[in-house]
């Protein structure tokens, strides 16, 4: 193919925040593909959270950590552009982990085919993507939202937390927002639909909590962890389900998690606290994007992406999630289509 | 009834371990039972952990508080010494909160009539009572553990923990309890049949769990929260069930609680936390008292009370929780049958 392949490895392992050091940029040639095997052209990248994890060298974790010299794991979207697998045709859209790279070599194997015509291609990596899929499977298998009941979401206005909202408003729960800044803030209440928004970087969350949910939170999703994770148990409802999706605000420190000092709330209100990985409903995933598609298209599930651009911000791009400074799902843009 | 009342009442609220200045002594005369009150003569007193959760002042309990100056509030058992309600009658045996006197003047309400011939009175304050409740219902309804289960038990030579043990070995579970020093150890495996024990206060816990539970934790019973908590959310299997039934290790601290700084492993292990209280079960705890009671005539389930001799001993009685100087469920005679 006679193509560069720029890459973005992991050099180090981070200690505390990721700096520009722990990353490597590399090229190297595409090789052509080898039977079984097809070249797909990288065309937008994910920013997750969950990333920050990969890259420690933990044991128990949900999946094994990237290795050092390795190109970083990432969600994508891309186009077949050679293909030597009778499963692919050049042309087809795909999404699976490809990589942070411009062109990935694969047999195939954990690549969804999806359709431009349907959504926007970055909508595959939000809404219709890893991130919704969490937060359509989290709220409603283990967050369990009746209509009526208040649910509280932190990190609301990200990839999964505007979609558990959302949903839960679906679905006639009551919802409350948890975001930092006014225009966060503003966004889950004037274009979500969000009953409420607290803004975490200007108000008392515990305070704001009482003043929102005077009944108590059934349900609260939990993006973020720390000091709002502890605001938020001390306001559960009798028998209140509380679902652990992530803990942004505690996978840069260099000193232990802060573990929720009011735990024993879910013994007081009879409550449960439940961790979710979103690959176990992977099964169902088809039945929740033709749901969530349906949606969108009625205009009840808005979607928003921030889109960088260029291979080479990657690591800008990366940092944006953890300073909070992207509004909506994070996706690089690596190519045009 | 020409009677004296000795009394222990909260004369202080604790900051942190009870001193003996927060209990005052009090007597007073025991009056005639009004038109619907029975007088009962209290013969055994419960002490258990959760009374000094009951001494703080928190509007967030499942319970409120003692007032200051209030007569502790105590489980006990004791027996009808004068009547003049239709429902009690002289010489009858009953259980409730019959509070920390030695004379309780009650209309009945909340009180169970038990049999002296099935069991001996200090067992319907342990495991025919509260504690005993607490880890029949615990365990099943909220740990569900299956044959073959590894189930861990913190505090498992108490109260709630011998009977959390014992019902998960008859239910077809690997059982490993945690207690402090090796005679209560050697108890867990040698007489109540625990696969093994681990000694938190000579052996690194998190290593033994490892050792013991090659599989992971199924279910995790929690009494004592704080470190001990954190080492068994590492060990967690898949979809491993976590009860908070209490905290006895933060109960008496004057810094914040300790929060389980593993609680991640719950999203990692796809894991639940659900805190229980046992009052919620009394409707079903006939039919449970009445298993468990077979059990103990079968001799499949054994049970064990430290009894201390007095009432002027309370304050000391209820420091030995604390200390975990007991050595099986701590009562407290008040006066002999």
């Amino acid at each position: 193919m006679n193509q560069i392949n720029h890459q973005v490895r992991l050099a180090a392992r981070p200690d505390g925040a990721v700096k520009p050091t722990d990353w490597a940029r590399t090229e190297e040639a595409v090789p052509a593909p080898a039977a079984g095997q097809i070249v797909v052209k990288v065309l937008y990248l994910s920013l997750d959270p969950a990333m920050r994890g990969w890259m420690n060298d933990s044991k128990a974790s949900y999946i094994p950590p990237v290795g050092l010299g390795e190109v970083m794991r990432a969600l994508a979207v891309g186009r077949v552009v050679a293909s030597n697998n009778p499963g692919f045709t050049v042309g087809e859209h795909v999404t699976g982990l490809l990589g942070a790279q411009e062109y990935a070599v694969t047999d195939g194997a954990g690549l969804f085919k999806v359709d431009p015509r349907l959504a926007p291609l970055p909508v595959y990596l939000g809404t219709l993507g890893m991130p919704g899929l969490t937060g359509y499977f989290g709220l409603q298998d283990v967050g369990k939202p009746n209509a009526g009941d208040t649910v509280v979401v932190s990190g609301a206005a990200g990839a999964v937390g505007s979609v558990v909202g959302q949903v839960a408003r679906i679905k006639g729960a009551r919802v409350v927002g948890i975001a930092g800044g006014a225009d966060k803030c503003r966004y889950l209440v004037e274009e979500l639909g969000f009953d409420a928004a607290i803004d975490y970087k200007r108000e008392n969350v515990a305070e704001a909590l009482a003043r929102h949910c005077p009944k108590g939170i059934d349900v609260f999703f939990d993006n973020v962890g720390g000091d709002i994770l502890d605001a938020a148990l001390t306001r559960l409802a009798r028998g209140a389900r509380v679902v652990i999706c992530g803990a942004i605000s505690q996978y840069n420190n260099t000193t232990p998690v802060k573990g929720p000092a009011n735990y024993l709330s879910l013994l007081v209100q009879r409550a449960t606290m439940t961790g979710i990985v979103v690959s176990d409903y992977y099964p169902r995933a088809g039945q929740a994007m033709m749901e969530m598609g349906g949606w969108i298209r009625a205009g009840k599930l808005k979607t928003r992406e921030d889109i960088v651009h260029g291979l080479d911000k990657f690591p800008k791009a990366f940092d944006m999630l953890f300073s909070g400074a992207n509004h909506g799902k994070l996706v690089l843009q690596v190519a045009a289509d």
